[in-house]
């Protein structure tokens, strides 16, 4: 039982040119043309490993190895193959082409595992489309709302029109809903994206849960005036109201030296005139913790400190929730899978939360979940120049491998009630 | 000798057809088909005032009122007819309006003044379209550089293809320059543009100086990463930087107590994702001053501050001078003309520094100069939202043809030698 990193090596270097720009960009759009080509491609690679293979109606691309229990709940692995507009090689697509190495390297060694596995590229984990994301994971679990359907991207495709154009029935969406309870556990491998591993020089992590993100947008307002004419004192600037809202959040989460994060990663000023007072700032706060108490404290917090600040300004505000996810635990049973088979891999393999969030956090809504985390080069993703090395990945793979088959022996026991 | 009021409401309302959006908005880019109709309808309103009309290759609408002695140093008048993408109908138009109907209340009452005077619409005051503006006003005062025509517009545009198709010769820009010594004084009558003569409920007032601007765009570079993924400690947030400069850069202005005013009216976040570490953050700095020594203070303590922050968050930056100009005092001669004159007008009329810049500022390099400011309410300008009543501007169009006489007689005395 051997994963084969030059096999998989093959296999990151032909799907980076779906969607390939400059050296190392990839930009792979949910549900479009050229994801569809690469699903095609998978798909091959999914059928030589020993599976069947399907596009389902939310389209995530399956493919499935039988088990020894074929109505035993069975063991999910995957990631998603869409990426950001402005995105790399390896974000998602190493969780869908490492769990297929780790199946190829199963059936290769004659081995069925005790239950059967399904090997998942799932639809839109990236969310940016249709602005509303980790779609094709709320489908299986029931999650999808039937409006959803209608929401459009920039150029007014609905999600409706590109899954025809993708081959999918949307009208059948309930017939790609997994039965409650069919689905027994599921292992995400995923860059770590973050610079943890590469910052401790090593290879591969283990990952004790996942941050639970709520994403809130903020609107000032003040009141436009030439940069001549108004006297500071006479001021309702909307762009230094929010520079100090900034900076308090910063400050409120950085000095309690929690592993808490706050991100304002987009800003927008009205009219953005270099002599105009702005009138109006739009922002976001990206609030993350493992701890959903705390996440919730310091939401608190954040709200009651923008009231007070615009207060302070004479602005007015708002504040809208965009979405929210609850932190998720992988299951403690997995992590000590994990640990245990890291042991003949690597000498050391830490334990992460992982602040980014993946299928796996939907997932966790029905199943058990595990989740292996491979060092990317100075933490960077969401862009060209994330990069996890081959070895890295083939180390990452075997891990998973290695889990794999012992959480699918588990859940054949389970089945059996020992 | 008297002003017109419904003959001058009759012209603004006539020429905010020219460009109109909305109720009461006007997009009137400089060098455009429609800013040439509307030089048209007011070459007309010249013409019945008395003047001869001529288009200059710099782009002004110039009428010439003869004076008693033709060879003296003229009195010219003006502002500009192109206005904000965004703008309204009074900025710029209002003073070119009202020196009309200042010149014609002179013919109709039969006066002829001691020397000439030239009532201008200068092309391209407002800078946005070409990214440098005050275009006629430093051409006539032979201010232009060549390598200005090769500038385009975000249509690609040049300015010398704009000149042309505007019907100048942009190859014959010498011939359009006045001789050294051939504008005696030059008197601009303008919306405020600011709140201070509407918070104290007056008409009209009198300029004393135009506040200096210096343009900077500061650009701070940080490291992008996933907002879930890297730890607070561990983060180089360009906009947590750019938000600590901007609220020292308002803080080190406001805490003084001076009539100094800083703005950062546009500011750019990169990549501008809700999910990403700001790797960047441009911003523009509008500071001004009257006092150019305390100008150049609070430059220095700015770039000190932006060199120590950026220090203290592990950013990098630049900044970049964009364009500056000196501040200028209207002549004390004139404002003392202004302040008699306003006497039998109204009760009380101001002294007042402008903070906005006009083409008043480029004139005082040759010559002597006055301003008369007009209440705009609630001190709104470059927005649609700007409004002066016809009343205030009668009223202003009084004062500047009382002291356009006044210094008329003072430019042909001092020709005399007296």
């Amino acid at each position: 039982m051997k994963v084969n990193r030059d096999r998989l090596a093959q296999h990151f270097e032909t799907i980076s040119q779906y969607g390939k720009f400059g050296e190392t960009g990839v930009c792979r759009p949910t549900l479009t043309p050229v994801e569809k080509e690469a699903f095609l491609v998978v798909s091959e690679w999914m059928r030589e490993a020993g599976m069947s293979v399907r596009i389902d109606n939310f389209g995530n691309l399956i493919g499935r190895l039988e088990g020894k229990r074929k109505d035993a709940p069975i063991l999910m692995m995957g990631s998603h193959l869409d990426s950001q507009p402005y995105g790399g090689r390896f974000d998602g697509t190493a969780g869908v082409l490492c769990g297929i190495e780790a199946v190829c390297a199963l059936t290769e060694a004659g081995l069925t595992p005790d239950v059967s596995i399904d090997v998942v590229a799932f639809c839109d984990e990236e969310s940016w489309r249709f602005n509303k994301g980790v779609f094709g994971s709320r489908g299986i679990i029931g999650q999808v709302e039937l409006e959803e359907l209608s929401i459009t991207d920039k150029d007014g495709i609905s999600r409706r029109e590109a899954l025809i154009a993708f081959g999918c029935n949307p009208d059948e969406l309930q017939q790609s809903v997994y039965p409650p309870n069919s689905i027994g556990a599921f292992l995400e491998l995923h860059i770590e994206q973050g610079p943890i591993l590469d910052s401790k020089n090593l290879s591969i992590g283990s990952v004790t849960g996942i941050s639970g993100p709520v994403w809130l947008s903020v609107t000032v307002k003040g009141f436009a005036g030439h940069a001549g004419s108004v006297p500071m004192n006479m001021r309702k600037d909307a762009l230094i109201g929010a520079a100090d809202m900034i900076r308090a959040i910063n400050q409120m989460v950085r000095r309690d030296e929690v592993p808490t994060v706050a991100t304002i990663g987009s800003l927008k000023v009205f009219p953005n005139s270099p002599n105009i007072i702005p009138e109006a700032v739009e922002f976001t706060i990206d609030l993350r913790d493992i701890d959903e108490n705390r996440r919730t404290r310091y939401e608190q917090q954040i709200r009651a400190e923008i009231a007070h600040i615009s207060d302070q300004h004479g602005l007015t505000f708002e504040i809208k929730e965009n979405f929210q996810f609850s932190p998720t635990q992988c299951a403690p049973w997995i992590r000590n899978i994990i640990r245990e088979e890291s042991e003949a891999i690597v000498k050391e393999c830490p334990e992460l939360i992982s602040g980014p969030f993946h299928d796996a956090i939907i997932l966790a809504q029905v199943c058990d979940i595990g989740m292996i985390f491979v060092r990317c080069k100075d933490g960077i993703s969401h862009n060209p120049a994330e990069y996890a090395s081959y070895d890295d990945l083939a180390q990452g793979t075997e891990l998973l491998m290695k889990t794999a088959v012992r959480v699918a022996t588990k859940l054949g026991e389970r089945e059996q009630g020992l």
